[in-house]
């Protein structure tokens, strides 16, 4: 077995240079590869089965708490982003912009779209009129720019695919509702599909997006205990309604400022996937997403009677509605057993003449590598458990990462001492001032602020970096 | 029910202005509207809903032929671009821009990508190496962008959706009958799934793609008599490969260039959808891709127990997978008739109170306006038969109107008459030389060769231009 897995090419181990483990993952799972494009990407077929996985379970959320998709142009003129002043400030120094169409100058240059906002309210605006018309629950599926100086696939890129959604209420309180609501459903999805615990709450007032008036977060943990901020869901008040002049007849006949949200995920998550499970052994993927969940390698596959009874299994499973590989190349099992652990396949079907003889075949799971033989008879049913199984052990272990790399500061000095000795989250009291944060991240080379949680603990009286009294418990962390 | 329908308001007729009937359909069925970026249109949930069905039954189709999805970056650096000659002098006039990156003026400006083969070639370059690498079988979902001057939603827009596939092949023989099994692709998404006849075969050379060695395509016919492009299938023999220096070990050992495909269609379907179909009181839908398959419109609807009959059916639909919508607005039961007619609801149901003492309902299909009274017993068979029917006659009514249209020029004389007064596809022989291509066009304000058909007629010796002896039989007419 160790010989036989020379064949697959080994990558740097994650615990000695986690950076390069993690491009080495991309690159030999055959995720994405560099384009000649500066910090843009080329996702390879299986890193975009992976992503269409990701969009089919969310979109069937988004529908399912009754938004609908649409498509707004990708090019934004200047000065429809600079209706909105923090917005503007916020984004227009990471913009790409055209300035000539065609052959000609164009009198206005128009930015690529780095997030949608200004495009929606134009639109809210021109088809809003009324109470009746309320609420809009709109969502789109699209790639945004924003240009970055230092890449990293999946994790930042100039060019990244995402969904945006973009909502208007006719109160603050149904846009606050929907806010939370969004947010929840990206816990879920973590949980559910990608098997990812997050740590949620709000941000400060410093890390919020740029014209929001809250901003909620998703903080998953990596193994090395750095941050990913997984996904934003935004309350904007009544700031953009206003900047852009939308308003409606409200039920007193009244015009009024409607209320507004977006919420967004983006292929980050593909980076998230790779550094919360993935091994030195390659990718390991949530079955729920993984673009094929069984791989079945015959043994002794020029046998009679081998590759017609691997044939067989992959039907059944098929049948079920698994997807499922069999691969009859001509290469070596042992070569086939380390690619498909490569490619993070869930599971992996072994069936050679003795297992054949026995009425057997053995399951080996891709996550701890356990093996266990099975009846023929039991196949589908055995695969099935196996899956929802891994699911759960692959929650599990993140969420004992998440937990044993969570400490908490009461004094200045032991938060210095986590962020410079111990990777991860920082639990620690706060003063609500922003120039601690700034503190915090000079002295720590990057600890910053993750969220305040929705239930806040009492860990001290004080700040934790000027004394004074504490207003929030925040969760602190580095960040991808 | 005359009266009642003035309530949605009325479209221009199809007869009286053909344009402007188009762009009424386009806002009152709720497809799409104008944004402030000239020629960019917004898609509106109606419009984009749509799109998702002509995805899902393409993605289908791909990936049953063997294709998987990937994603290109969105820019193109101009040396890129420049690489093959043909390509370069086709796509660089319409192209759009970016010169500044964040604050920076780019060393060199990026086109945002009018079409991928470009940087397909550059991927190809990197990944493939020797014959076991292919054939490559690449397909992308994106928005491409073309400077066009005058645009027109859907038809002709700067910005519009797309898929196109990218194919890499050992040997020539291997390209071609991909080039030809897509279009084959495409021709069965029309007749299956769109509901509308297409005329096919190859381009003359004037009309072939920027850098193709032949440009397959489909030519649906609008009701008007006007073609559309409707899809298109470009074999690149190994031109690409030289420019960009793909090669690959061959199994005799030596270094090869491989053979190239591309193939796309756009959100113009949608705009085929409309003009094939539609008709004066708005959107006619075939029913595969109606966003809304049957409408279920209470009479009545305060009269005890009609309601929850109402939702009774529409909850029996839903159970068989139809996609259904009850409207128990308190609008007027002729105006939800008018709307629902409006947005191309293939079918309606009406169910009031006579109907639930009788153990019935009516069903009116949308393209005919036929109204059937059904047992509620027979309810989702009914519904499932006449959905089929409508799909079959929208088909064949499609189907008469391009044969209808379908005219034969023997001389020169009866083209121009023919060109003049009756608008259509006219067939007619042609010696192969664009000058002849070029006169026609100019003497009849447009009409152009569609396409060689796969099967040639033989209708006389000559040119129908030139006088010359003829090669080859083609379909002209003018195009939107």
């Amino acid at each position: 077995m160790a010989q036989q897995k020379k064949m697959v090419e080994a990558i740097t181990s994650r615990d000695v240079d986690f950076a390069k483990w993690y491009t080495d993952i991309v690159k030999k799972a055959e995720l994405a590869d560099y384009s000649g494009v500066k910090g843009c990407m080329v996702i390879r077929p299986h890193g975009y089965a992976i992503w269409e996985n990701i969009q089919k379970d969310l979109d069937r959320r988004f529908k399912k708490t009754g938004h609908e998709n649409v498509y707004m142009p990708m090019f934004i003129p200047e000065s429809l982003l600079q209706k909105e002043k923090d917005h503007v400030e916020g984004f227009a120094p990471e913009c790409a912009w055209v300035t000539v169409g065609g052959s000609e100058k164009l009198a206005e240059r128009l930015a690529v779209r780095p997030t949608s906002e200004t495009l929606f309210c134009e639109h809210f605006a021109k088809v809003v009129n009324s109470y009746r018309d309320l609420p809009k629950l709109y969502n789109q599926w699209c790639s945004v720019v924003r240009w970055e100086k230092t890449t990293r696939p999946f994790l930042r890129t100039s060019e990244f695919l995402w969904q945006e959604g973009h909502t208007l209420h006719e109160t603050r309180e149904e846009a606050v509702e929907e806010t939370k609501r969004m947010l929840q459903v990206y816990i879920d999805f973590y949980k559910e599909t990608l098997a990812i615990p997050v740590v949620t709450g709000k941000k400060t007032e410093k890390e919020r997006f740029a014209g929001a008036e809250e901003t909620y977060t998703i903080e998953p943990m990596m193994h090395n205990g750095v941050a990913l901020q997984g996904g934003t869901s935004h309350f904007f008040g009544d700031g953009f309604a206003r900047s852009f002049g939308i308003t409606f007849t409200g039920r007193d006949n009244t015009l009024q400022y409607p209320f507004q949200t977006s919420w967004g995920v983006s292929t980050r998550m593909i980076g998230a996937l790779i550094m919360v499970h993935s091994d030195d052994d390659g990718l390991v993927l949530p079955p729920k997403i993984a673009p094929i969940q069984v791989a079945v390698i015959p043994v002794a596959q020029k046998k009679e009677g081998v590759l017609e009874k691997a044939n067989e299994l992959k039907n059944r499973l098929s049948d079920k509605d698994f997807r499922v590989k069999l691969d009859d190349s001509d290469k070596a099992p042992g070569w086939k057993f380390s690619q498909y652990e490569m490619l993070g396949v869930p599971i992996r079907v072994e069936i050679g003449p003795k297992d054949i003889a026995n009425n057997q075949c053995v399951l080996v799971r891709r996550d701890t590598r356990e093996k266990t033989v099975i009846s023929l008879d039991e196949l589908e049913t055995a695969v099935e458990k196996l899956l929802l199984n891994i699911h759960d052990s692959m929650y599990e272990a993140a969420l004992k990462n998440l937990r044993e790399k969570t400490f908490e500061a009461r004094t200045h000095e032991e938060f210095l001492d986590i962020a410079a000795n111990k990777p991860g989250f920082i639990k620690a009291m706060w003063c609500g001032d922003s120039a601690c944060e700034d503190q915090l991240k000079d002295e720590t080379g990057g600890v910053k602020s993750r969220c305040i949680p929705f239930v806040e603990e009492h860990l001290s009286d004080t700040c934790v970096c000027c004394g004074k009294p504490a207003k929030h418990m925040v969760y602190w962390g580095k960040q991808y």
